[in-house]
Formats: structure tokens, sequence, C-alpha cells
């Protein structure tokens, strides 16, 4: 399946200016890419990269080989989206470039889910859309605000039938130093691993479990 | 199956109190109880209530006359689950009171897990557990600190083979504010009901989706 996966290359994750520069976020965002990308082909699908500006596709030992297609498009993520989806004659999915916890396993349940209904969503934390199957063609998406709300009601407007994807990995986007926990804990990719080298660990002492840098 | 609910009867939710006050704390708490014994009793199983304190089962139309064993047991959650577990005989599963997004087919989804396994486990988000399906006799729990992390270790030094659930509705315990909004948007049960008559609202006037009370 065509998966188109939306990237900010300009300014990515600044809410995790706390922990880290300017510089550490840009390679931090591209290694969540790598793990999203390596995730998708893994599972036998063909991800199409959307970026903001044009980037090069950090080398990678899991896509070795592998020709990604990817398109640069300035505008809001939800006007590229939909332009594509304007274009498209088959089922189109999106998946978010920073579900550092992604794996083929997770991206199998998400397009079993679209396989059964119109359109298929992954909700993210506190409202958001971290993944789509869409194979009801007046549907389009709208990122802004409660979007997991708004694809619902989107949804209902064209008559599609919806399913849910119920996953704790795929409701993980990465945004902020909190999120960082879930990397470190259930990451298994080049994410988790550059935070660790970054010296990023949990930090225990506090009453929640949160992160602190030691270097 | 047997699975324990351990409820916290005597402070619960203190983390909310910046939104509810104590006695509103204590209904929510309930709701959401309620809401993890119907979805235990509807997927076919046998809850059992572990609380700190006396307390009646509220009326509950969706378990009217089922007779839902409870104990009272004041030592800390985890010296109360591993004393049921040192006298099991069988498998018993662990489900936290504040899962309020929890269905039946979540259920069916944790306890699937632990049939494919010796142990399985639903992370909460945080490093916590909200779930387990113990089969291995020798495994005890400790829910201090980072327990997801602490549990596989202690599945490995029993060498118990392990399952982890990948659930967003297991993952979301409903511990402080940011919480409520998960309820809001994907409760089914009397928990998101409970909020609602509150007049407790998203909030989506920041930058982060939120909630706030209307009344």
């Amino acid at each position: 399946m065509r998966i188109l996966v939306p990237f900010e290359a300009t300014r990515p994750k600044t809410r995790l200016g706390p922990l880290l520069d300017a510089e550490e976020r840009t390679a931090f965002a591209r290694a969540m890419l790598c793990d999203v990308l390596a995730a998708l082909l893994s599972a036998g699908h063909d991800p199409e990269l959307v970026t903001t500006a044009r980037i090069s596709i950090p080398d990678d030992d899991r896509f070795a080989g592998e020709d990604i297609a990817g398109t640069v498009d300035d505008r809001s993520l939800s006007a590229a989206i939909n332009d594509r989806l304007d274009a498209a004659v088959d089922t189109v999915a999106v998946v978010v470039a920073d579900l550092a916890l992604v794996t083929p396993a997770t991206v199998a349940r998400l397009v079993a889910a679209g396989d059964d209904a119109d359109i298929a969503i992954a909700p993210g934390r506190g409202g958001g859309t971290n993944a789509l199957v869409i194979s009801q063609p007046d549907f389009r998406v709208d990122f802004h605000g409660v979007s997991y709300r708004d694809h619902r009601q989107a949804a209902r407007a064209v008559d599609a039938e919806v399913s849910v994807v119920d996953s704790m990995r795929l409701s993980t986007d990465v945004d902020e130093p909190a999120d960082l926990v879930e990397v470190l804990l259930h990451g298994e990719g080049a994410a988790a691993s550059w935070l660790r080298d970054a010296g990023v660990e949990l930090d225990t002492s506090g009453g929640r479990v949160g992160v602190r840098r030691t270097e």
C-alpha cells in the first residue's frame, strides 16, 4: 500500500527544546523518521515521504538499496495530504513521522484495520491523529485541533465506516520530554539508540518517571 | 478467569485535585471502577475487588444481580497482590481500577495475550503496569517505580515468556487532568458520563488539548 509520511524538515520537534538543542532535535527527528520508514518497508509497503523542505534520506542499513519516493510540499500538513488524496485512485495511508515506537507488526494491524473499514484511524494522545488508512474517495484530512474527533465527524459526513486502531505504539507520537520515557522503555530502533547515545535516560527521582541528561 | 482489581478506597486520585474536590474524586474513581468491573464481567470473567478499605459496590445496571467478590487489604498494592499470587493455583490476572477506556474487546485481547505466554503485560504510560495475566507460579509483582521494566526483569528471572499487549486503552490509566482528555474522547462508560455531568469538557484554547470545567 502507498503510505504517505509527512515530515516537518525545517524546525522539527521544538517542544523538545528543554532537553535537546536545534541540531540535536533535527538528528533525533530523522532517527524517528528512519524507524517509521523501516517499519513500513519491513511490513511490505511503499512509504512516500512528504517533506516541508528538501532533505537527504539518512543512511540506514534497514533500507539500503530501497528507492524511497519523496516530494517537497511547503504547504500546511493538511493541504499537502489532501492534494495527494485528490489525485489518488486507490487506498492511501498516512503515518506521521514521529512514531518512534512503531514496528512492522503495528503497521500490519493498521493496514488490517483499513481492510475492514472505509477509514482506519489510529488516535494519538491528546486528541490527535497519528495514522489513517483511507479507502473512501471523498474523505479529506484536517490535522488541526482535536483532529481525532474531527476525522470521526468527517467520516460520518461521507458515510464512511470507521475502524479505530487501539495501539499504544501508534498513539505515542513524540513531542515533549515526557514522551521520551516511552521511547526509552519501548523503542526498538534508531530513535531509542540516539537518545541513549545522547545521554538521555529515565529519571525516577521524582513522583513520576521522567527523563534527564547525564552529559 | 479470576481477575484481581485493586482499588485505593481511602484517598483516590489525589492528582486530580486541581479539577475535582475530594468527594468528586471518590465518585469519579468509583465510576471508573464500575467501568472496569462491567468490562470484565461482559468479557466473561470473574472480577475480584481488592480494596484498601470497605466500600459498597455502587449500583450499576451493567452488573445488577452479579455477585462480585471483594476483600479488604490495607497493605501495599504489591503485598496485597502477591499474597493472593502465593495462594493461587491457577492463572490470575490483575487489572487496575482506573482504566476508564477499557472495553470487553480490550479485556479479550489481554486474556488472549495471556493464553500465548507465561506472563502478559499491558504497560501504562510513564513506565507503569496497568494489567497482567500471570500463569507462571513463581512470578511476583512490584508496582513501585518503573514497574513495566521491573516486571520484564522479574519475568526473565523466572524464565517466563512475556507477551506485551499493545493497547492505547489499556495504557491509559487516569491520574492527572491531562488524562481526562482521553476519557472524554474515547470513554464509553460511566466515567466519561460522570465527567460530562460535572461540566468537564475539552479545552482547545491553548497549544495542546486540555480540559476545563464550565460549572
